[in-house]
């Protein structure tokens, strides 16, 4: 592989949305409200509200946005209707502020010492910066699909990630513990690496231990860092 | 000031083009040219190339390639016209290559512990992506003219990133060596910090030691960290 950069699915793949949501319900929301469930919830409402836009039945709105529409119908439907503006906006704001998964700062850390290491997700770029700041995560750049006005798996996204990074899409391996994005990348020419994260939808779910259409499937990022011989 | 993010001309502010590109002309070209007008000849076609691209008469087109047609021409100029495209490209290449100012560094990570650091700057992406691995930049993230498909000082590339950080301008500090950049960003609403580059342009050339119309005036970005209280 003449892999030059390595571009990063971030919810799921390098932190743990379902833990640092689900506690931050909690905090905010009390013990009366099931957090796990509304994380997943929420979670839910993802794939569906970006599809909308993706189908041009909603203009462009960034993740934030997504999320803020969404969690005002959960509180409706959790019977917590009364919860403030600020806890709202805080509640947002709780997946800025989402830890790395254990392996996920030392594993880019050694990747980018021979790779461009990039962001390529759904999530808005002052999210996504917020997000390094706070877990420590050492990206080159931030890539978001809020640059391309288009979400993954939108083929905009892959194909303008490649042009700004100014190599081929042959040359950008996508790195992601989901099927689908790696399959939409590798529909644009990308390598792909799959990262098996069994604890991403809580305890009791299902994962794909590997994807055999993929370059390389890992355990973990230090892994990864590994069979990429850094 | 209620400032949230600091976005920084590069070129010249943050680090030496001149010096920089001076020696990888002497290097690629040899001792035959002048490598000091050179350089300063390619800065020279700067504006003019932008120029075009910001009043429609050219697509748009990266800094690279800007670079790269101005380089052609300067070839023949300086009266070599015989250098091979390998060394075409690398000249180009020299751009990403460039060193930080010695305060620079330090400056930047001292500012970042307390506020999103960013570029803002007319280079194109991969370019600063390059320069920062090559220089230890601590970027947050990369915020160039490509995002926006407008040069600065266009208002687009200071309304647009306000919008990426999510921030009003006023929450935004513009970090700049040029006069012109820290009048447009302040025509945006942004707040401005002149920093002092006396050597930015070569010897004997003057350089206002200050700008009174921005929030602060600088020698360097450890003193914008000093005064920032960082």
């Amino acid at each position: 592989m003449d892999v030059r950069a390595l571009v990063f699915d971030v919810f799921g793949t390098v932190v743990d949305w379902r833990s640092g949501v689900a506690a931050e319900v909690t905090r905010l929301l009390g013990p009366g409200v099931d957090a796990g469930a509304f994380a997943d919830a929420w979670r839910g409402h993802y794939l569906p509200s970006m599809d909308r836009v993706r189908r041009g039945k909603r203009p462009w709105t960034g993740l934030d946005g997504l999320h803020r529409a969404s969690l005002d119908e959960l509180l409706d439907e959790f019977g917590v209707p009364a919860t403030p503006e600020d806890v709202r906006v805080e509640l947002v704001h709780a997946w800025h502020r989402l830890d790395p998964w254990p392996d996920s700062v030392e594993g880019l850390q050694r990747l980018r010492s021979r790779f461009v290491v990039a962001t390529l997700s759904n999530g808005n770029v002052s999210l996504l910066v917020d997000m390094a700041r706070h877990g420590g995560l050492p990206w080159d750049t931030v890539l978001s699909a809020e640059l391309f006005g288009h979400y993954k798996p939108d083929a905009e996204v892959y194909d303008g990630a490649a042009r700004l990074l100014d190599v081929v899409p042959g040359q950008v391996l996508m790195v992601a513990a989901h099927l689908d994005d790696l399959a939409a990348a590798r529909g644009r020419g990308m390598r792909t690496a799959y990262v098996h994260r069994p604890d991403e939808k809580g305890p009791g779910t299902a994962i794909a231990e590997s994807d055999p259409a993929a370059d390389v499937s890992v355990g973990s990022l230090v892994e990864l860092a590994e069979r990429l011989a850094c």
